[in-house]
């Protein structure tokens, strides 16, 4: 059992953004932890705090996929953390274990709640990457939604984050052509060295959609598949190339979430080159595919365990950088995951 | 056989129009029809001629679905005609028959370019409409792409034209609430009283985004199913309104035609709707559908011989309106199927 000195940390969601997320939007509370577990309950010391973004995704004024992120409550996130302590038979102190902690030092949960992970399987970090919500997201959105054959070419936007890392590779063990679009060339050399891609495209060097397009054009004959988790003149530049009966997939729109997504951008039309290419773009979110994880698990799992996936993680420490760190995911700098560790 | 003095009158597009189409993209060719036919060769005399938007689309500056429609030659269009001269066995003078002849008064066909019409079935001209291009359009986009299930909103673009009367008559068929969205009220009473939809939406009177998404939302609770053969602003009103799981086809977009396809028109961003709602945009195209016509005429044209389709027509009178019969569709003024009387 725990000290009873112990002391928690939070960070409460307490301002709606309306451009760039930051520290002003969140305020800091510490407490005393209360030791004591009801009969199934579990307190976990987090240490690894997920940053994402569709946290920002769930900070917009309006109806998203869910309802707004309410105000006053601890920022919600996957976790990662220790056991410190239990009235379930199922954990014991010290087990590592998955939840939806949020950003705080402690948690407590339902037994119910929370995934035991096993750190001689795979790193425990993978919970929250390859092995969990990117993973699922990455697997299922290009698998289903994308649909990819051998020979074809996939784009990727985003391409060394968390899920386009993952969708780049998992691109490559379907037999594609696979393009990343990233910023910057550390990234671009990530993709093509790491990964393994056939090539990169670094976004910066290619900073107009014209310039863009015409890199694109250079690479391919046009995009069979478009994984898109930027949205914004990347995609102004990529869909009006793809090829007959195209599939493009929005995962997200990262480029849009500074405000974007409350008072859109203006871009040019495109849903024209669907009909002319009888192409479609699909939505797809994460938790359509929960109950589902098992079936990615059984086929990426291996593959970790081999080491046969990159497994790119950028890991911020210390609590006090959570808001920085989720502001960060828009000036894409983070390299594979980003996460906080406690 | 003809008489040796027929004369033939062709329309040949011989300019690339930039905005609008009209007259002076054209040249009208006289010169005499030579009434000899070769071994299986049909000489038409065409009565009805096809005006459509995609006719535009193969205007654009660009490889569109096809590539540009050729200068200097005649005008594609579907026709419907009467045999005048024949050296085939399956046609005798006097038949009704489906080409494909284009902008002219006569057209030679080998007999497998025809399609024998019954005029007892059907009108021949459905052959250019329900029981036509439009008909397959309006049915496999509708069912097959659109998926329409009982007790679904359909909001159908364009509802007054000749794809948009059939799919919404094929939606409220379906079970869906069905609302038209046509401009004056004329098409609209047509809508309701005609057509029985659930609520027609006049655009010049809604003729904002917010005016438009206010009257849909006083109409719906959220639209499952958006066939689109508008673009533009009106869709730019409706895509925000989709709810979970949302399927749009986009079939056209006749708003953007006057240019638009070389030189996009700017508007709100709008794919991250898909990736809240997890909805599909489908582009459509009739040829995908060509080898399934009989499946589609074994459905409807039972409907159509019981008098249960309203087949509404807008024919315009004179070979020589053809251009400006063209030009006209983007101004809106037909309802249901444009044709022009030879």
């Amino acid at each position: 059992m725990p000290a009873a000195t112990l002391e928690n940390a939070q960070w409460l969601y307490v301002r709606r953004p309306e451009g760039r997320v930051g520290a002003e939007h969140y305020e800091l509370r510490k407490l005393p932890l209360d030791p004591a577990v009801a009969a199934n309950e579990v307190v976990v010391a987090v240490r690894y705090i997920s940053v994402d973004p569709y946290m920002r995704i769930q900070q917009a004024a309006r109806d998203t996929y869910d309802v707004p992120h309410p105000l006053g409550i601890v920022q919600r996130a996957g976790t990662v953390g220790q056991v410190i302590a239990t009235a379930s038979e199922r954990f014991n102190v010290g087990d590592w274990v998955l939840g939806y902690g949020g950003w705080q030092r402690y948690h407590r949960a339902h037994a119910d709640e929370l995934q035991r992970l096993d750190p001689l399987e795979a790193p425990v970090t993978t919970a929250l990457g390859a092995l969990g919500m990117p993973g699922r997201t990455a697997w299922f959105g290009l698998m289903e939604a994308g649909r990819p054959k051998p020979g074809e070419t996939l784009v990727v936007s985003g391409a060394a984050g968390a899920v386009g890392s993952l969708v780049a590779q998992f691109g490559k063990r379907a037999g594609c052509r696979v393009i990343g679009i990233a910023g910057g060339a550390e990234k671009c050399r990530f993709l093509r060295e790491r990964l393994h891609l056939d090539a990169a495209i670094d976004y910066r060097a290619h900073a107009t959609v014209p310039a863009m397009a015409a890199e694109i054009l250079r690479l391919t004959d046009g995009v069979d598949v478009y994984f898109d988790n930027v949205g914004g003149w990347i995609s102004d530049a990529v869909i009006p190339l793809i090829k007959r009966r195209a599939r493009v997939v929005i995962c997200g729109a990262i480029s849009q979430y500074d405000g974007g997504l409350d008072q859109p951008e203006l871009g040019p039309r495109l849903l024209q080159h669907l009909l002319f290419q009888r192409a479609v773009i699909q939505g797809i979110l994460a938790r359509d595919y929960t109950h589902r994880m098992d079936e990615m698990r059984n086929i990426v799992a291996p593959w970790v365990r081999a080491g046969q996936i990159v497994l790119e993680e950028t890991i911020i420490e210390g609590f006090e950088q959570l808001p920085a760190a989720l502001g960060s995911l828009f000036t894409g700098h983070n390299l594979g995951k980003l996460l906080v560790r406690v």
